[in-house]
């Protein structure tokens, strides 16, 4: 079971600039930080930016930055907006579909999901908001940094 | 969110047999009646039968039928083992993943998912086995048949 690329990259845009709250980050920065297309990241962060998670400033000393607290956006809120579906099988494709009992089971799974995911925001994830520093400092270093793993 | 074809084909070759407990199936059978290809069930097929889901007898009066009443097939436990894996985004590939929460929330919400799909067994999900039926008939005879969709 997968979410889009497109909601992994959303979820770590979102997280890389909640770590760096003291400045504005570049589309590169971030792109170089994860190691992943500057591309990709065009149009997640356009998207991020219209469902008012970004701010974009223009300018010499503009760039991104989160536009509300981290503690006021929600991860089950930021996945339905980046998710096209969450349709977990091909059901329209299914001769069967209008009398079978897959799609109401699907779903009341898909409900339970994303009510874990109500209930943190984007502030949760980031516990450990020193050691992601030191990781995304190893990359532009070179040094590397022994994190222990998250729980 | 997806689960992937492997999985979507399983839940149709459990279901198919579900509603056909009278009778041996074929491979060839199945594919028809959901219009998918016959090479893609083979796998599918062998995997459930190794997994004491579907039984094949060899021979004229062979074929396949549910290994287990469909009342002791959870569903949960059939997703557990089609499924690669659920580990939602690519989090191998992230360097901050060592410190990073989303990982464990996701794993959290996964959980929840599965819970619910424990509740339910294959039975469940043929409540309107007689509709399915109909569905299915409609393919082999071209008449088409009128089923109001499924809550």
């Amino acid at each position: 079971m997968r979410l889009t690329r497109y909601s992994d990259y959303s979820m770590r845009v979102l997280i890389y600039l909640a770590a760096r709250t003291e400045k504005r980050c570049s589309i590169s920065e971030i792109a170089r930080a994860y190691g992943i297309s500057e591309n990709h990241l065009m149009k997640v962060v356009n998207d991020l930016a219209r469902g008012g998670y970004v701010a974009s400033m223009r300018g010499r000393t503009g760039g991104l930055r989160l536009a509300r607290p981290a503690s006021e956006i929600c991860v089950g809120e930021v996945l339905r907006l980046t998710e096209t579906d969450f349709d977990l099988v091909d059901c329209p494709s299914c001769l069967i579909s209008p009398a079978c009992g897959l799609q109401g089971v699907l779903g009341e799974a898909v409900a339970a999901f994303l009510a874990v995911l109500d209930r943190y925001t984007l502030e949760d994830l980031m516990r450990r908001k020193a050691d992601m520093l030191a990781l995304f400092a190893s990359r532009n270093d070179g040094t590397g940094v022994a994190i222990t793993p998250a729980e």
